[in-house]
């Protein structure tokens, strides 16, 4: 193709990944390039709008580091997080529905007993949280390993916070005979993500507010089930309906409920799908299906 | 929205940008937010894929220096940036087509005078470059400003070489009273674009090779006219019609022609279409673009 032009170029580009080896990668470029190209013509973008997003791009990836990762912000701000999640995850009728893993988790979390304080002196009210792991016809699920972390009072994940060299409001459990699971830690409260970066660049464009409503990350495995990773959102929380990453479900809504004067307790039961194949349970969580899956780039 | 499916969530993102001040800027996120959805539920991409993909962005952004922007050559193989310029610039009949920018042009380049040798010690045969600029009825344009620029007898920019300290290849002139340009350079020769980033990954991925034609540089700047930023590629190249980053218009090929052994000639006539208001020539070029334009983020 010789002579380029608007009403060709789309399909000299299409034609140019035509011998891309690997079916699904190939499907991935062409689809790529046909809605990014209809995007551009859509708006007609601009060059000085096209170089500003090169240089959004460019500042998006200055920003990430080993505790920032301004892309997984974008993709959670744009709904594209959410939206991968719900398409991933047709979820039996009754089994609890998964939402956004967000960028605060961290491998290797303290191990905990039941009973134990996660929260390690962060800021915030005490509070007993309790769970059930069951699986859809009620039976009870013993030693899943349950992975929870949460921010503190003031909006902040223990990674978030410069010279604190422990985990806080974080740790792994496993589940009793009964699939019961029993912890301490604070209550939490709603936070902004952070906007110092593009990403706030793009909320305040867009006159958008930053906030998540409260909530207590969970990630459970077992074999045998399907893993799970979801929230437990704060009943009552102002930014229910406008979560700034689009991860909120109905279904994950609980009552934080006041014990006495500043101790609080919060009690959520999840339901987790059996996988078709018995044996380990085939992981649906995002960085165990990295290392799983078929590589789009690596393609041999 | 408190209950957020994948049936829904496209038209929750979108309601959330409804209070974006700026009508473009406006368009661009809700059009944006339309073809990422659209791309991901064609694919149906999976949070794997999700994660390669977040992952692809990150380490791109980390490519980009003073020196090297992976992300405009992204979107250079992608085809975005050629479809930017086409559909920015419907060319009055009988004007030069222009093609892509591209990463390697530097601000302040020497300034020469006619017949000067702007290789500098360059690698490659020596070549004399002839030009006219002349307006849509032949008219010629005195005191053009003309950046030229290109690689050398090896594929590299100046910039690209570690440790010189000096500009190569690349040079600024003004026409004279006939709108004439001459200058000596080496002779341009086909160069792969740089492969050792995510650029060269997807390359590799779609089996695509990362081939550029030989080409010259040209930016031609005067008052009353608009600006102009096109390459001249050289007749005969064997990647004329596979150049990796869709630049190439039958328009723009010229012979580079052989004087004697080792000793080489190119000419080429310009026609810059004069601007509908008098005055300084209103800017098509991409950074000087930037500044003019309305900021999309900082919109007030």
């Amino acid at each position: 193709m010789r002579n380029i032009t608007q009403d060709n170029i789309t399909q000299a580009v299409i034609a140019r990944f035509g011998d891309t080896p690997n079916p699904r990668t190939r499907e991935i470029f062409v689809s790529l390039v046909q809605h990014l190209h209809a995007f551009a013509r859509d708006v007609k973008l601009t060059e000085a709008e096209w170089f500003q997003g090169i240089d959004f791009l460019t500042r998006t990836g200055k920003m990430c580091d080993d505790k920032r990762q301004e892309f997984i912000l974008l993709s959670d701000v744009l709904g594209l997080s959410m939206l991968t999640v719900a398409m991933n995850h047709d979820q039996a009728e009754g089994c609890t529905e998964p939402t956004v893993f967000g960028p605060f988790y961290v491998e290797g979390a303290p191990e905990y007993q039941t009973g134990d304080d996660i929260a390690q002196g962060a800021v915030g009210d005490p509070c007993e949280v309790t769970a059930t792991i069951r699986a859809e016809d009620g039976m009870p699920i013993k030693d899943a390993v349950v992975d929870v972390w949460q921010a503190d009072a003031e909006g902040h994940y223990d990674v978030q916070l410069a010279g604190l060299d422990r985990a806080q409001n974080r740790g792994r459990f496993r589940t009793d005979a009964e699939g019961k699971l029993r912890f301490r830690t604070v209550v939490a409260e709603a936070y902004p993500i952070p906007v110092d970066g593009t990403v706030g660049e793009l909320l305040h464009a867009a006159r958008r507010h930053p906030w998540r409503p409260a909530h207590l990350h969970f990630k459970i495995e077992a074999p045998g089930y399907a893993s799970l990773i979801t929230h437990v959102f704060k009943e009552g929380d102002p930014y229910l309906d406008s979560d700034a990453v689009f991860g909120v479900r109905q279904s994950l809504v609980a009552r934080w409920e006041q014990k006495a004067e500043g101790a609080w307790r919060m009690h959520h039961d999840f339901v987790l799908a059996r996988t078709a194949h018995d044996g380990a349970g085939a992981t649906t969580q995002v960085h165990a299906g990295v290392e799983e899956a078929a590589p789009v780039l690596a393609s041999a």
